[in-house]
């Protein structure tokens, strides 16, 4: 069974949240930063706090790697059991590293983040360098199931940079492309809900085409960025989903930053992982609302 | 001073090799893995040889980081103790990680990777999302003097998947759209020699448009891969390089596993990295003279 399956059926119960572990030292209480004996350490117990108190209402977690590289081998140290607590929910995990190099560095790239210390069992990955950059991942779809998702079209200002630049002699511009060559690959991974073993980032920040690219791409299942800080509302996700499914919205900071809102001065984890739990449900019920307006 | 000027430097006085320590295990001596304690612990006295015996004829090294990350957190162990030796050779040494994300996680990758257990002196990137994800690198320049390569034209088959679409109402490529913003770029980091802070990736597996890339893109140094195992010969490679410099280029393969071709069955690292030696001024030279021809 694909991930991917496991994904749909994860949003099926669980709904569309993808909490996003972008884990800044400085969004943690003052009161456990002093605590602990490095920011790696108090990363490691936030992010221990958060995933026990969500777990059960978001479909997903997103690790965005930059932010433990930044603390250096202590940093992945806390990147690797970060992923390993998430996983031993049983919950699944997208490492957000946005690899793209080719062929045998991809495979090496692949056994990094599908096996070993930091088993992922998704990826997100960068299609500039071609083809040949995507499929050594896909090996591991086939023997474990494993999932990536391929940058398609974003959420950040600088998207338009290269994703929009038109084709010549097409209609389509280079975010469609990739779209079109993922379709492709899509249709020889099919998982049993229809959608393929790798899917696309699709951004909710832009509303224009929205509904076009959630018809054309039919069998891709979407990684949505850019909900809450970056801008996007529950109404422009589900514009992205498709029969109240198709999709997951990450959210990091809204989440992760929840408690700073009202926090007593000694405010600690379990503050904040409740406060975390509360904009997560706010967070799901507010996208499931809308994507069940939108089905009608 | 940007490392940009000391690389124009150090081709100048040591020619226009980059060696890839792209080191996997089984490149690696069968008497030296058995008397590592790990594959890890092996990779690193591998490099650690290799760079001795090479620190004073090649211009820079470079080192692919998904050969390290595959070995997990020991792994990244050696990645950063490879770029420290290196350093501490006094030569110069880029981090071959092709990353590319938003803003603020750009920033944190650029501290990452240009700080710390990770310290190089270069870093490739990869442009998809737009420039917002390689400006925060650029202050790195300014406050440290460190530089990035963009991709640009790769090496490898798939490039003709997304590189080669040509834009609407224009005469270029996709890689023709981010040289330009590269150069504009450039322009505004632009060292002692002519060349911008930040270079780009440009492949020598393509001749055709070699020497008009080479002469547009005036202000840019390139890091030419597709050397030797990947089909470029020295003359390939030249048609890159602008007086003689202008570009380093990268080996991999053929200089770690040069020691294989007559090794004894008690090879060692000193073996190899005599080999390495003779391999990597056997390509300074071929390169040389093609770099010479081409500028009379």
């Amino acid at each position: 069974m694909y991930n991917m399956d496991k994904l749909y059926e994860a949003v099926e119960e669980k709904g569309h949240v993808c909490i996003g572990l972008d884990t800044a030292a400085d969004y943690i209480p003052a009161a456990e930063l002093k605590k602990a004996s490095s920011a790696a350490e108090a990363v490691l117990a936030f992010n221990t706090a958060l995933v026990n108190a969500t777990f059960d209402l978001c479909a997903c977690y997103k690790v965005q790697i930059a932010y433990y590289e930044e603390m250096g081998l202590a940093g992945l140290k806390t990147y690797s059991e970060t992923l390993r607590r998430i996983r031993e929910k049983n919950c699944l995990v997208i490492a957000d590293i946005k690899r793209g190099d080719i062929a045998d560095t991809a495979s090496r790239y692949a056994r990094a983040h599908f096996e070993g210390d930091f088993e992922a069992d998704f990826v997100t990955l960068s299609p500039y360098m071609g083809m040949d950059s995507i499929e050594p991942w896909i090996e591991f779809a086939q023997k474990k199931g494993k999932g990536a998702f391929v940058l398609m079209r974003t959420s950040n200002r600088g998207m338009k940079d290269f994703e929009y630049l038109e084709i010549k002699n097409t209609s389509k511009k280079l975010y469609d492309a990739v779209g079109d060559r993922m379709q492709e690959m899509a249709a020889s991974h099919e998982g049993k809900y229809g959608y393929g073993a790798f899917g696309v980032v699709v951004g909710c920040t832009e509303r224009e085409e929205a509904a076009a690219i959630r018809e054309q791409r039919n069998n891709l299942f979407f990684l949505i960025p850019g909900y809450g800080a970056q801008g996007g509302a529950a109404d422009d996700a589900a514009l992205l989903l498709r029969e109240s499914n198709g999709g997951v919205v990450n959210a990091s900071r809204s989440i992760l930053k929840a408690w700073s809102k009202e926090a007593p001065a000694d405010a600690d984890n379990d503050f904040a992982a409740e406060a975390a739990r509360k904009a997560a449900v706010e967070m799901r019920d507010a996208i499931r609302i809308c994507a069940k307006k939108g089905s009608l």
